[in-house]
């Protein structure tokens, strides 16, 4: 008996789902598709991989509570009404297989006990990196070690403007491409302002450090404030700027933190450009490990899905080790970039390094390149590792300064330890 | 009740295991320990990771078929006897975890069928890529996807040796420094003339490309005659040296090949340093996908093997997709890079392009630096894409040729080719 797929939403990734699942040989066929306008659906040039026999619905209770569907996949995203689909088909029994993080980020504890109570599975290897497949291979494959830190580039969108960005281009501008070529939404607040990416780094929080975290509270920066200027001060420091999300164990919880930061050249999420994904496992006994690839598009996308479905099809269960609920702080210890744009005047380094000192924030490089106008000049410090939250204290009182000609901006300077395993 | 393991070998990634295991929380122990010079093993400074309780044995019997033992962990390697008793542990309704990489490469089909007839699993995370989860990466979380290529560096040892050498380092001088670490063996062959990663590629064929290939089938090339000289060649191409295994799915069966190869800077292969292991695997769908980290070594190789046994204890069979035996062929259409030494005279250019053209092997470059003594005078060609079956008999000739001082040395050239996805 083929495995009976009942597939919420007909877009991007749905339709490249029903071309995957015709491509991949698997005992399983969709026997229900949900869409507004299926009428419009049905023309679809790959709703001809869809058996002529399945029913073409707009009401979603025709999948969720029909007899005949063994999994429901869940592609239309957002916290509300999809929990409620998804409840639903758990609780009458069927396998969920969802591509929604915020869903799976938010409110996931609760629904894999509502999973487990009802003795079928609920799979999200799409939710987080695409077609890369870290979720399987964190939950699979690094179950045996202690993981202490998890990092990431998880939103396509922004490494596709900040990689552009690193070429010349200007933010804008590529921000336009990205709308063009449906990389990035009409309102791109989601990804440019990292609740995307905070919402990813919470499910893998969960599966790599076993902790809970509310992604309310892990702070996301904009990137919407790196600018030109700030890739040619990163080349100078040997980096480059990207978005990354990280989290990692603390001693009274995690720490974690989304938004641009300082990717010095050696680490290889330097490396990650356009749509890329990669996230880096450090783990207390097998060091880092990297997962890359493409992480976003119909096709890759749909590639987790259907990996999801042959487990389903396979019996095979995910390992799911227990997590709790841990506390999140955004206070992190690192070296971090200060760029200031001043009108010129004297005592202006006194004024930002007396600023420093008042908060025992060590200083470990000015960088000033010639050639800007005195109105608007650029010039950047780096400090030594310091408390996040004591840096954004003396940030707000140099934000005051009256030469300042615009806010300053504060990025985090990764370090790349790739420690001996222990 | 906690998982009973027996564990077949107390060296380095045994001994680990044991400390991994202990920090781990798993609801599994250690109750039987079986090794030569029991004794001894037992004044291993990671014994104390072992239960007090536990029987160490110099009698295999002793776990391999005692009644209160669920999991048969092999780390003993080699094809006999540790498949003899491999059958005993699966015949017996045992689980059984192994690291035995030449044992699945070839005999995994038939080990895999008896564990399927027990009931019981067979896992073998820690056989490629030590602690990068490649397998569990590729069996869970890329099955929905139709691959056409895997390639990577699956070799610490080799990885170690080449990227010294392109730091600069000589042959002879960067194996003994790898003997002295512990990284290569005494006899290095198994590493260096590829027989290590040829089964390795083996066994990722089966899994990404569901083929069944013979390892002795697989042409594999030694490292041993790759020179300073390559090195320098190969960085004015654009390119570094390493050890590369690369199979695909080609007309009438697979396509593979082990050994040195020229990898475009490009590449993310030719970031792979030291004893890091990498895989990148080419799917219809998904693309590019890259697994990356630490390859070889005690701690991460005994994280492969808890996580293996976390999934036993979690009741997480592996997807496993059938697989098929296939013809394979070394014959590769590919650039090559071939590297001659020679006595100076006039015509050699001549001799060598007519050697080429006789057998329609189109020149792509040709490449010669001063400075070099006129009795070992080193110069390069490289090809436009061409058989490398057809390749090796225009060299065959050249060998022959009066002025050569030593026998050609023929490197395939890495094609970067990411193509966009379905």
């Amino acid at each position: 008996m083929p495995l009976k797929i009942g597939l919420l939403g007909f877009g991007t990734v749905g339709s490249a789902f029903a071309e995957v699942l015709a491509a991949s040989g698997a005992d399983a066929a969709i026997t229900h598709v949900f869409n507004r306008n299926v009428a419009r659906k049905k023309d679809h040039p790959r709703a001809t991989f869809v058996p002529a026999n399945a029913l073409w619905t707009e009401r979603v209770e025709d999948v969720i509570s029909a007899a005949n569907v063994d999994v429901v996949i869940e592609l239309m995203g957002g916290l509300d009404p999809a929990e409620g689909w998804l409840r639903t088909a758990l609780a009458a029994g069927k396998h969920v297989v969802t591509a929604n993080k915020q869903l799976i980020a938010y409110r996931g504890a609760e629904l894999f006990a509502l999973a487990a109570k009802n003795g079928v599975q609920l799979l999200y290897g799409a939710a987080v990196g695409g077609g890369v497949p870290m979720i399987p291979g964190i939950a699979q494959g690094l179950s045996g070690d202690r993981m202490r830190r998890v990092s990431g580039i998880v939103n396509g969108t922004c490494n596709f403007i900040l990689s552009s960005m690193e070429g010349g281009a200007d933010y804008g501008e590529v921000l336009k491409e990205a709308q063009a070529a449906g990389y990035a939404e009409a309102d791109p607040s989601a990804d440019v302002d990292g609740f995307d990416a905070r919402a990813k780094l919470c499910i893998l929080s969960r599966l790599a450090l076993h902790a809970e975290i509310d992604p309310e509270n892990v702070p996301a920066q904009t990137i919407k404030t790196v600018s030109a200027i700030d890739f040619a001060y990163a080349k100078e420091l040997g980096c480059t700027v990207r978005q990354v999300a990280q989290a990692a164990l603390a001693e009274n919880g995690v720490t974690a933190r989304v938004g641009p930061m300082l990717v010095p050249r050696t680490s290889p999420m330097a490396f990650s450009h356009g749509t890329q994904n990669m996230v880096v496992t450090s783990g207390r006994f097998g060091g880092d490990v990297v997962f890359s690839g493409h992480g976003a598009g119909g096709p890759p996308t749909a590639v987790a899905v259907m990996s999801d479905v042959r487990a389903i099809a396979e019996n095979s269960a995910q390992v799911r080790l227990p997590s709790h609920p841990m506390q999140v702080s955004g206070d992190v210890t690192a070296p971090f970039y200060l760029r200031f744009i001043v009108a010129d005047e004297p005592g202006i380094v006194a004024a930002i390094a007396g600023a420093l000192a008042k908060f025992e924030v060590n200083i470990d490089s000015i960088l000033q390149h010639r050639g800007h106008p005195d109105a608007r000049l650029p010039f950047v410090v780096t400090t030594e590792p310091c408390s996040s939250v004591i840096l954004e204290k003396a940030v707000a009182e140099m934000a005051k300064m009256r030469f300042m000609v615009e806010p300053p901006l504060c990025l985090q300077i990764l370090v790349v330890d790739d420690k001996d395993t222990d």
